[in-house]
């Protein structure tokens, strides 16, 4: 599946845009962040995904779950993001 | 439907027993938060209440929209996460 890395310097829009091609092309995305800044950016690109979505006919819910990540022996619990179409 | 209010100072673990406690009696839950803060502390009781409510067979997921709220004139768009069981 496909990975979308979030910052929170990644522009809501193109964020949307891709969590809206995978969904089209994959049924299913995956959307992973870390911290309050990213979370608040995927939070408002799923709104807009959801919408371009809806226009096509998909109807797509989300999940999240805690990932922890290593970054050279530094532990970092990150958040990641299923987004399913039901 | 009964709406669940998160702030930036909420506890995880508070506003996710509500949310599990009102999925469990009603199925379905709402929350609503406004600024990044509360969208983090939001996203993390997400994950915290669907471990809790899969250990009584519940799968959740969410879903998110824009709303505007008008605090005596002054417009403000917040996120709304609706929460329900699969």
């Amino acid at each position: 599946m496909t990975l979308i890395k979030v910052s929170s310097q990644s522009s809501t829009a193109s964020v949307a845009g891709a969590i809206a091609g995978i969904v089209r092309e994959e049924g299913k995305a995956e959307i992973q962040m870390i911290g309050a800044g990213s979370i608040n950016q995927a939070m408002k690109a799923m709104v807009l995904a959801r919408g371009y979505l809806k226009d096509d006919g998909f109807d797509v819910v989300f999940y999240p779950e805690f990932v922890d990540l290593d970054f050279d022996g530094r532990l970092v619990t990150a958040i990641k993001i299923i987004v399913e179409s039901r």
